[in-house]
């Protein structure tokens, strides 16, 4: 017999009735603003071309490495799931890719990501049956039938999805056509980049060689030289200004930042262009450009994401054959506090820079990261992220952070994804815990109820708009 | 006046009404299933002879260490609780011993060892009087009563006690006369052993020159030369397999896996045998011998425990006086990611391969374990363990691994104990708060009540039979 | 329109009704016990001459660096807060500083000094409207003028605070003046010192050459000879317990310790006292002096605090221009399991010593430290400290401390306070969240009530005057 899908009202709330009832209201005052997503890796090519989807499998499953990563790790192979390799698109039909995905739905339960798809499934697309082997081809052809339809290309869902602004993130060295085309268009719909770097800022990057190239091509500067490689940063920097970008993103495998001289500078420089560059210098060549970034950001107002703690592509066998990002990413443990103090020896108290600090380190969010964010005038706390985007995570993150921190230290939520038809299922996850916890401050009268609904709404709203900068005139430019 | 024993039937559910009415249907569905108990160290002799035990003291008290580590915590001498130190047995008469530990029973409040006691006092022996100083006797003499009836022999309570499988743990030099002495009795108590090669694989273990000439001894074979010392392991490993064994179980300090070539192994291995081997040398064998392990295990089927992070007998007094395993093991910050990288490099994705991780370190459940588990098809996480296996050590562990390693990727439930009496009480905490954080789950919206009843059983049953491989033929043999 | 200030009377307690119930019946048991306060830092001066203070400023916000760090950390100058710099007194107006915070206040939100504040305000002020932009002068003017009547001196309010013993902490080379003239006076109040000769052991703390003279002065001593030195800690050692003090405390960035040779510490002494050492012997010579106190402690049984695990002074700029102590120390990552291991080699076992351990780095509550304390005589956990004396981080102590270490490892709560108003807030929360923790403990049927009710009172009164052995005879001498 088909199971029902129904999303209940009260998912994710406390179970206790007087708490519940609290964060019921406090949901209930925030669940409809405007959804505004300073941080994510949606293909802007999707808002500039408006072209439908294919099918689920390819919307939905082969890019999504939440997904494939766990029935890998019940021996699910890749390519039966339709995720490509180096070698080229899979051989798997959609179709039976996507009731494998269905016969194995159960590894999911107590996941986010159950959780977000059930959203999807439900709320975008109306299904009101559980998915499992039996409802595979139910699922299969009712998503792909809708994806044919006006109302579920890009744009349309943007707008129903009630998106005020959506930030996608590129490359130092790549073009920003489409962002280009999106604006040309006329569409209403704010789409604005991020400027990432790490591709010619990590000597260790695979792509380094090759991005460095087309970075001095796009730009016109002789990056060989530490002057023209700084130079053609500023100018891409104020490229994607125009393009809508309020931030900077930085990917590093730790937080380690260096405050070298002229004379120690250029000499480094030198290794890491000339290829005879030890890990070493790698590292501390990535931990000098989080200062000269911050040094830019001075200058022009961008905010700084640091994002470090990841051990990429740490399957080797796997690397070798589907490439970077398929769900082999591992965190390690991250050290802020001697990392960060290069850096903030020199900017810490400046008034300009803003640098938003996110972790896949837990323990560092009430030892290092909220004592940190509480003090410095530059440092705010990103949201709990990656592995920790999820209902306890998030728990967690305002446990950790907020007795040390406060909440203002904090900026909202990032959905930090590249499924796009899950980012209202993401941020309503994000405002049911956060109304949830306040709930629980309310119960436990540590904060009244005036205050409650006053950070609801800073939580869901406000904060990320300050936070990153949003309505700064230099964000206007277009 | 006396105060009355009673284990509550809502034991260790949530407070929460709701909450615990579905916790306590969620329980009651598997209570009452059998107790598979894949890794433990009960003494195989009890169930070879069947002889009864002696005493309370003897019994309870003085070989648990999680016991007597409270009461030496707050200063009573180990010999007077009957502990045997290195010149022999204690000196302390059983009752004074006992009287003592009952007076201190109060130390134990909000622990599990208390849990655990009282459920073997209440449901075990029946006793309904609370224990402390002025029941010190009548517990004495009622325990001692009931060991001299044929209902409390080892193997009348392992029936009574509805254990389907119980695994014990023999070192790789060590004979196994009592599993098959277990075997030819015809009783049909199902007890398997365990390899355990700790005491041959690492060079700073204390036995390790005597272990390693017991076992050339017990396998024929020259264990001087690396060939001949692996051929011992298989050896050896094929004689486990044979007293039922389905698994191996490696207790190093840290979790670093080695994959030296064929010319670095010889020399390494020549310094260990030779006894000229360094700190760094000890450290790298025992990393190269976990990879070694693993390619057994690739052929033979034996799954893999990795039990790390564990400083030994640190209390370098209570060592010298009273040896190993007398409750001053303290773990410490353990890392996996680049630790295992050598070993799963090269059989990460080796489909015949089952590897159960095991921490002391519970920060790396959410960053490091539940990320690895939750991409390799050859890693499964096992259960809290050791000063975790408790209610509040559980309850983290789910909460820290479920969202990224779901829970098809753990594998039920280890009770680790010497303590046999305990085994009943230690399965029965670990469902009451697994079916505890199933009904939160239910009550959140996040599973529904199907999913959970399905969820309760495979925790406590189903899994751990999976995981351990108990129906694969290879288990059968004997 | 004013916010009225209200402290609910079940403000702290869970909220699920029957778990609230059973926490509201504790609570009442034990929130009149009278305060004992072994661990902070108010300035025995105020109790010597018992002189008003003189305005909310001055006396409330200038000196907590818990309170400016925040207001800096969302860009507030500290000399707009009255804080005073290295240059001399704050040139911000008394007032117009309150205004500024006032209109901060809202920062807060969902911390402990938001708790801490909100008492002081209604309890000890009896002031009934929120702090905020609008009622700033209010509460400047209702402050001031309470502060210059006879019940607001410093003496008047220790007594009607119900404190049965405050311990503030003088350095090693300091004078005991202010004591000596609180004893002369007659005044009834018990206020004792606390050993602590960071200044003289620690070649690193910026004070330590002027400290050492001081030291030595103080003493007749030539401290500039190892023996001569150990001789000055033993004088002033025994001129603090004729002070009242029963302990040492000891802030030091990690907890390395040492046991040198004699032929090891001469030579490394001379090197720190002729200011040739590196930051290595700097380290060293830190961890043997715990190694030494630890010697004297056993002679003469002072109870030791080790206060680990604390970056000091990690803002360049405002150590240069604001000195130490400003709200910018931030903890790091601290390893005790291999750091204590040569005092615990040493003293380990020994029944006189008492050492009670600190942390910044709550993972390794469960790790290592309840491990420790758990097994070693001579070792108790202090409370959760610093950023972790908070609601949550009074409840994660409990969770992850008492399941290995129970409770009686455990010292009952230090304040660690230079803000004397706070104190009855400060242990009014700590009574609240042990309630509440035992509460649940009691709803799960893990304990009973009447234990629950025997803890309550342990943790709130009985533990502290035992650990830090308060009512033992060499405590009496004055």
């Amino acid at each position: 017999m088909t199971k029902k899908l129904r999303l209940d009202p009260d998912r994710l709330l406390p179970a206790d009735p007087a708490v519940r009832g609290v964060a019921r209201e406090l949901y209930a005052s925030v669940k409809d603003l405007p959804i505004v997503s300073p941080h994510g890796h949606t293909d802007p090519r999707w808002f500039a071309t408006d072209e439908s989807w294919t099918n689920a499998t390819e919307l939905l499953l082969a890019p999504d490495h939440y997904l494939y990563r766990m029935l890998y790790s019940q021996g699910v192979p890749l390519d039966a799931l339709g995720v490509p390799g180096r070698a080229g698109r899979s051989k798997a039909d959609p179709r039976d890719a996507w009731r494998l995905f269905a016969s194995h739905y159960y590894l999911f339960r107590g996941t986010p990501s159950r959780v977000w798809l059930d959203h999807v499934f439900a709320e975008v697309f109306g299904i009101d049956v559980a998915l499992d082997a039996t409802t595979a081809d139910l699922y299969f052809d009712r998503v792909n039938e809708a994806l044919t339809t006006p109302a579920f290309r890009p744009r349309a869902l943007f707008e129903r999805f009630n998106i005020e602004l959506l930030a996608t993130t590129e490359g130092a060295h790549e073009d920003l056509d489409h962002h280009a085309a999106i604006r040309r268009s006329g569409w209403k719909g704010r789409v604005i980049t991020t400027y990432r770097p790490d591709a010619v800022v990590d000597p260790e990057h695979e792509e380094f060689a090759d991005a460095l190239r087309r970075f001095g091509e796009i730009t016109g500067e002789d990056v060989q030289s530490w002057e023209g490689y700084l130079r053609a940063h500023r100018k891409r920097r104020a490229d994607f200004r125009a393009a809508g970008a309020t931030a900077t993103d930085h990917g590093h495998p730790n937080p380690a930042t260096a405050d070298l001289s002229d004379a120690e500078k250029q000499p480094l420089f030198a290794r890491v262009v000339g290829g005879s560059w030890t890990s070493e210098d790698a590292e501390l060549f990535r931990a000098q450009m989080l200062t000269e970034m911050a040094a830019m950001s001075v200058d022009d107002g961008m905010v700084m994401q640091i994002h470090p703690g990841s051990f990429r592509n740490h399957n080797r066998w796997l690397h070798q054959h589907y490439g970077r990002d398929k769900g082999a990413d591992i965190p390690q443990r991250t050290d802020y506090v001697r990392a960060l103090k290069p850096l903030l020896d020199r900017f810490g108290n400046e008034p300009k820079l803003s640098i938003i600090l996110f972790t896949l380190d837990e323990s560092t969010y009430a030892r290092e990261l909220s004592p940190l964010a509480g003090h410095y005038p530059c440092l705010k706390l990103g949201p709990a992220w990656w592995f920790h985007d999820s209902p306890e995570g998030m728990r967690r993150f305002r446990e950790m952070t907020t007795e040390t921190a406060g909440f203002y230290n904090t900026v909202g939520f990032n959905d930090d994804t590249r499924a796009f038809l899950s980012i209202p299922a993401r941020h309503d996850v994000a405002r049911r815990v956060d109304c949830s916890f306040l709930a629980r401050l309310v119960a436990e009268h540590r904060i009244d109820e005036t205050e409650a609904a006053e950070l609801a709404r800073e939580l869901a709203y406000d904060l990320v708009r300050r936070a990153y900068r949003l309505d700064e005139p230099h964000t206007l430019a277009a």
